[in-house]
């Protein structure tokens, strides 16, 4: 088989470190399973900045549009803070997400039976919680424009954003969530706020008139965000697939996360479209962030990324086989007992970023 | 004392029958403390729709401006759901926030302690639980211009909203929950999306300028959004005043409303600026829905209701004393074991709404 191009961007904060247990697990694909990888890394974020001045490197750009696929850490860090809203470490991330046209980010919900009594809601609410949430990523309010922060004539500041969608933005997030949810349950919760915001109401009908064109399998329905975001804290295993728009998705995700209690566990995917030649392009990346508090401290749960490592063979490089095998690596570390600082309980073992990584080889 | 003039919209759903028991919380306020109230009724919503074919009548909207207060029951219904945009049950409340200028939506999350167990989140985590969030209520993307859906010369469709804050519209909502904040614990944490949208950034930095002017004894702080949504599952606990812009408010404080276990219970007031002679346009609400599911059957909680009438006597008839009466009422109602089918709990006695008025009104 042809080698996979594989841009690593560790970004700042815990990003290096847990980058570093990936690659463990890459070395050990590379050796023991006939499969290899061209590996390039580079930078994005603060770790960018504080380079090249910007969040992400003109050239930095090139290599990841030329990628099989593309592997994040996190970005940012109290450092870049104060730093102008168009070169702060975010900054790199949205472009990545934009010029590569991830549309379809996939987050996944899943609470790990060994870590059900982590979460703060009730175990029986979230024991066997299994939600994907589809997010649009590279529209909406993110994007839009007019955007900026003008002075009026009264000297009065006026900040602005635009949320807009167009057909073509929702179906095609919305045929990414159709699809998943076939190999899943089969149901597919659309949410929006079509009662105030005709983007929602635009939102609702392209998503209900694509599931008439060959999609009535999926049990399709509509749910206002601010329900959603109330339902998901009472009763979540309601839910199969979510699917949203970028702003909802970003906190509706989040939350969800959190019912997990395994934040430090939960990996996304963002893909964009299939082009002629078969080839999607792609960025895997943890849930959680740069975490700077703990940064350098070997405390941080490198779980999140090489599970995401796991979605990246899955999606880019069709080695579910591999995948599955890394999954399930991770149930067996977590039945065992080790433990990073995230997800410590009563009776288990606290190990390092490190620590967690060789256990994990061990498994393998 | 002169009388004081309340405008009741019960609206649709459950509204009309928590509402009648509001009714007779108010009628012994007549007869047994000397106090007397001028009530007006009228319709909004669904009920208005088919009286008037609008969802708020002009003359109600006069009698809104005119009224010392207006108490609200709940909007909306499947029978109104497939109304055009402009027209539906929703809109009439929208109408009313919006020429009222109610800019300040208070929402408190309280957990009775009576209710601990009918959290989702575990008791420890929620049992105490007192936070207030300030909503903005009449800008942002719920108002702002331009909005619509428009076809493209393509034959797409485009689905467009406007997100918009201006200093003067940050300064008066921040106002508000720093005075609230006195009254408490003297902490608010200021919520938006300063990362990814400059009208959050605006926010972020007017919110600060703010502070800096005469309100340096409170603690500031600052999140986004997404982790908002996280922290309030998390650690609820963390947080006493929140203040943040009408979507997001919209969003987090359902959240926060779902933590208590006692969304039936809970109350709010959306409250204008004081003018010259000391009055402020002041609505009060429930912060549950119509429940079309459960309408017309006896089952709906009528103490979210209730409790807004309190808030009503506190903010908008300086009756503080009175409105103290009626939220030890209540606490004494739950401690009685007094249960409406939401936050009913084994060993408790199951009762109908209006047995829930009149286990209420034997305790005041
Ligand atoms: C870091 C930030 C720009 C980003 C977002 O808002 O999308 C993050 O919260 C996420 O969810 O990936
Ligand atoms: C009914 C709807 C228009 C309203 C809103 O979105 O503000 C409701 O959800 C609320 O929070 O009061």
């Amino acid at each position: 088989a042809s080698n996979k191009n594989l841009l690593i961007l560790a970004g700042d904060g815990i990003g290096p470190e847990v980058m570093r247990e990936v690659n463990r697990v890459v070395e050990w694909m590379d050796k023991r399973r006939a499969v290899s990888f061209d590996i390039t890394e580079d930078l994005v974020g603060g770790a960018a900045i504080d380079k090249h001045g910007v969040p992400l490197a003109d050239e930095t750009m090139d290599k990841a549009m030329e990628a099989d696929a593309v592997l994040l850490g996190a970005v940012g860090g109290p450092q870049w803070d104060n730093l102008d809203f168009s070169i702060k470490p975010e900054r790199g991330l949205l472009r990545l997400r934009k010029e590569m046209e991830l549309f379809a980010n996939l987050r996944p919900a899943l609470c790990f039976d060994a870590l059900v009594e982590a979460s703060s809601l009730k175990p029986e609410l979230v024991s066997g919680l299994d939600i994907m949430i589809v997010r649009e990523l590279t529209g909406g309010v993110y994007f839009g424009e007019p955007r900026g922060i003008e002075t009026l004539p009264n000297g009065e500041r006026r900040g602005i954003n635009t949320q807009v969608y167009t057909t073509s933005e929702i179906r095609r997030v919305a045929e990414v969530a159709f699809d998943l949810a076939r190999k899943r349950d089969s149901r597919v919760c659309s949410v929006e706020k079509a009662n105030v915001m005709e983007s929602g109401l635009l939102w609702r009908e392209e998503v209900t008139k694509l599931h008439g064109e060959g999609f009535d399998d999926i049990d399709l329905s509509h749910m206002y965000a601010d329900n959603c975001s109330m339902q998901l804290v009472r009763t979540p295993k309601q839910f199969d697939v979510i699917l949203t728009d970028n702003l909802f998705g970003d906190m509706l995700s989040d939350t969800a996360a959190m019912l997990t209690g395994s934040l430090g566990m939960l990996p996304s995917a963002s893909l964009g479209a299939t082009d002629a030649t078969g080839r999607r392009k792609a960025m895997y990346e943890p849930v959680h962030g740069s975490a700077p508090d703990i940064a350098g401290e070997s405390k941080a749960n490198p779980l999140a990324t090489i599970l995401s490592f796991a979605m990246n063979l899955r999606y880019s490089f069709d080695m579910g086989d591999e995948a599955d095998l890394i999954e399930k690596a991770v149930t067996k570390v977590l039945s065992s007992g080790k433990r990073t600082g995230d997800i410590m309980a009563a009776g288990c073992e606290l190990v390092s970023t490190e620590g967690m990584g060789s256990a994990l080889l061990r498994e393998l």
